[in-house]
């Protein structure tokens, strides 16, 4: 991918008044991608998000250009994945041609995108597009040696870590729109006697993860390992993503095969994909604040891109409970941490995902893992927040928490900013904890 | 799901010769479904196969009244998906119709049914279904004790085994057909001195395992949990299903989130879908070999399937290398073992799967993990069988193996039996390991 180019200009400028707000996460220079619904019984289609206005951009398909043009026919889809799939030179083309639509001077085209505009507000919002598949990282050291310090406080970073990008698929199924409520599951929950039998009820141990996630856009074949260099050919773009988490579901289920039922209730993800090429102003040094030692296998090596290998995306979380909407109270902020401290960067990830043979295909969802840094601030779940559940955390209005209570809602935020380059951001990733359901096969059952 | 009916009477015989004859995997109670190209240009189409013939199917749609014509319908497709979405009242309907079809006694349609017949020997078979999901199980409490019993001689078993149908999240995408070859993948390999560093090469662990495929056909929906009573209602079919395993990349990888590398290289479909319908004489009691102590917590419980919760597929690896091959040896096998043998039944692998709340999609494929049994002509890999690579295995023609070799075939078959009902087979789930490819970044690197 080339550098950083005009559609990049801290300058520009949009007649959408509100994308000149210094602190909007959506000014020009952003242009992300979601789908929504115009009517509760249409079909969804693809859009742009500009400052406070969600952009209905196959209705101005007629105003692109060559390349350009197959992207905007491709967003008349329900989901991103067919304009996904067409790569970089015409998103580059597409976004060229979006911004001039958009900037200040525009003139005589403005009427005709003007009228394809609606509030964002107002907006129904859905998945941005088909996830195909589903795989989960574990590319933050630090959060690898918090969850392992909890289970093995002498080796709290496993023998592979320093080698292998650790990694598991995930339930592509599970994989929902911010905004949709997520349901507190049943499960095996295991007491902490030895002996003991475990009982099925709602998981006590709900938390949440604050992950970067991964799009994958341009697919690969069966049988051919991307090189690290050519993986960032295959980004489509990024969102945020809170992998749910069941820790007592998952603590009893996990061994000897991975994490299942403690994962696959939900995943949920933003709307709005931040392209890689928006991005590319953000890329930085992969080693600057986490140096690989040793020296990752040839396969997973990429001096060429060394300088830009991470994206330092800032991420927060922060918490809502019922009792805070109640009185008024904003949500408060539990971490902050960037996706540039991760250990393994985005083209050692792909590149590893493949080096098997194994496909990459359009619409996969590949999740960083959790995003922790060096810190007690930079904790990305409530497991290390609250050291396992051991101390609780503090909130306004006087309450407290070790894990997520029903009604609770968790905030996912992200943006990215450098010396020289408007800030862009990516929305939100928000859902509220709902009540376990009564369970269907308990009350009917014997 | 009702009783067996008169489409399983082992009386019948069909006007397709081959169908009769009494040792033929796919006789008229038999039908299963699959998915063919007519031409190597031509978009796929699914099949019924009878005999030694494919049933274009759809050429004769015309020929189903009711319920039974939108699966005919539906067939048009290049795969089972949409048919198999329709439920068990249209397949059955389906399966009646087409059984007289095919009956011996029918005269006024043969002509047109007999003019949609291809011989299966030239077909181009294709995947199945589209897999939408691809979930493994661990349900052999054989295979899991001889597999923990490598790593743990004292506790062979993990506490959770006989509370949790253990599983793990696949990889969809890597599922292909019977006859498709499967490239030796590379991995990192650890050498077993502890410190060691581990290098990028061809795997030197290459295995298979035996297992019985699930496929889904009525979706659940998210939220809903199955009940165990329920859970057939959502099974289409079964398949044989070989989850290929790299044993050295798994080893090194696999811990803290379980297997990644090590299998989504490749997993292998037969191509022929046989229904749940034409396993309905096959269905024993779920406890006959394997009694389930403790009892299941009660969300896994059906007292009232307990007759027949379990599904007596013999399942059989054979292995024939290219020196066999070459010499004219027949394949060579290498262990028999029995589904119903399974811990785990599979409505409650199903119930347990959807406890969470997780949904199941049309096009699920569900593995029940390698399918061992008791002594040592039942070992479903060659994991079990050559203990870890420490006993060598005796081929005929002089060779050995402890683990496979670039040109080795393994071939699955498997089949059901029963006092008063016409045998019926799977067909097979073949293919050959073919040599690990150049690797693509190492030799285009630094």
């Amino acid at each position: 991918m080339s550098a950083p180019d005009r559609t990049h200009d801290p300058a520009l400028r949009s007649w959408v008044a509100s994308a000149n707000r210094p602190d909007h996460d959506f000014p020009i220079q952003n242009l992300p991608f979601g789908a929504f619904r115009a009517a509760s019984d249409a079909a969804p289609r693809c859009a742009v998000a500009i400052g406070d206005q969600l952009l209905d951009v196959s209705r101005i398909a007629d105003l692109f250009t060559a390349e350009a043009s197959a992207v905007a026919a491709a967003l008349a889809a329900p989901g991103l994945n067919r304009a996904m799939a067409l790569g970089h030179g015409a998103h580059a083309a597409f976004r060229a041609q979006l911004s001039a639509l958009l900037q200040e001077d525009e003139r005589a085209r403005r009427p005709a995108v003007e009228a394809a505009l609606r509030p964002l507000q107002s907006a129904q919002l859905v998945l941005p597009f088909e996830v195909r598949g589903y795989t989960d990282f574990f590319a933050s050291i630090h959060h690898a040696s918090n969850a392992g310090r909890l289970f093995r406080p002498d080796q709290p970073l496993l023998p592979n870590y320093r080698y292998v990008p650790v990694a598991y698929n995930g339930r592509a199924n599970s994989v929902r729109t911010s905004g949709e409520p997520v349901v507190r599951p049943h499960g095996q929950l295991k007491p902490a006697e030895a002996g003991a039998a475990p009982r099925f009820a709602p998981s006590q141990r709900m938390d949440y993860e604050v992950e970067l996630g991964i799009v994958v856009g341009r697919p690969t074949a069966a049988g051919e390992p991307l090189r690290p260099g050519d993986a960032w050919d295959h980004v489509f773009g990024f969102c945020l993503l809170n992998d749910w988490s069941a820790r007592d579901i998952q603590a009893w289920e996990y061994q000897p095969l991975g994490p299942f039922l403690g994962k696959s209730f939900a995943t949920s993800i933003s709307p709005w994909i931040v392209t890689a090429q928006a991005l590319l102003p953000f890329r930085t040094a992969a080693a600057a604040r986490a140096p690989q030692d040793p020296e990752p296998l040839p396969h997973l090596r990429d001096p060429r891109d060394h300088a830009r290998g991470a994206v330092a995306v800032q991420l927060e979380a922060a918490i809502r409970t019922a009792h805070m909407r109640q009185r008024g109270l904003p949500a408060h902020r539990l971490s902050r941490s960037n996706a540039a401290d991760l250990y393994w960067t985005v083209a050692q990830m792909l590149a590893h995902h493949t080096s098997n043979g194994c496909a990459l295909d359009t619409g996969d969802l590949v999740g960083s893992g959790t995003v922790s840094g060096a810190g007690d601030g930079a904790l990305g779940s409530l497991l290390e927040l609250s050291r396992g559940g051991a101390a609780a955390i503090d909130l306004p209005g006087g309450e407290q928490r070790r894990f997520l209570e029903d009604g609770d809602e968790v905030r996912l935020t992200g943006f990215c900013e450098a010396p020289g380059h408007r800030r862009i951001g990516f929305g939100e990733c928000a859902a509220v904890l709902a009540p376990a359901r009564p369970y269907g096969p308990a009350d009917s059952g014997e």
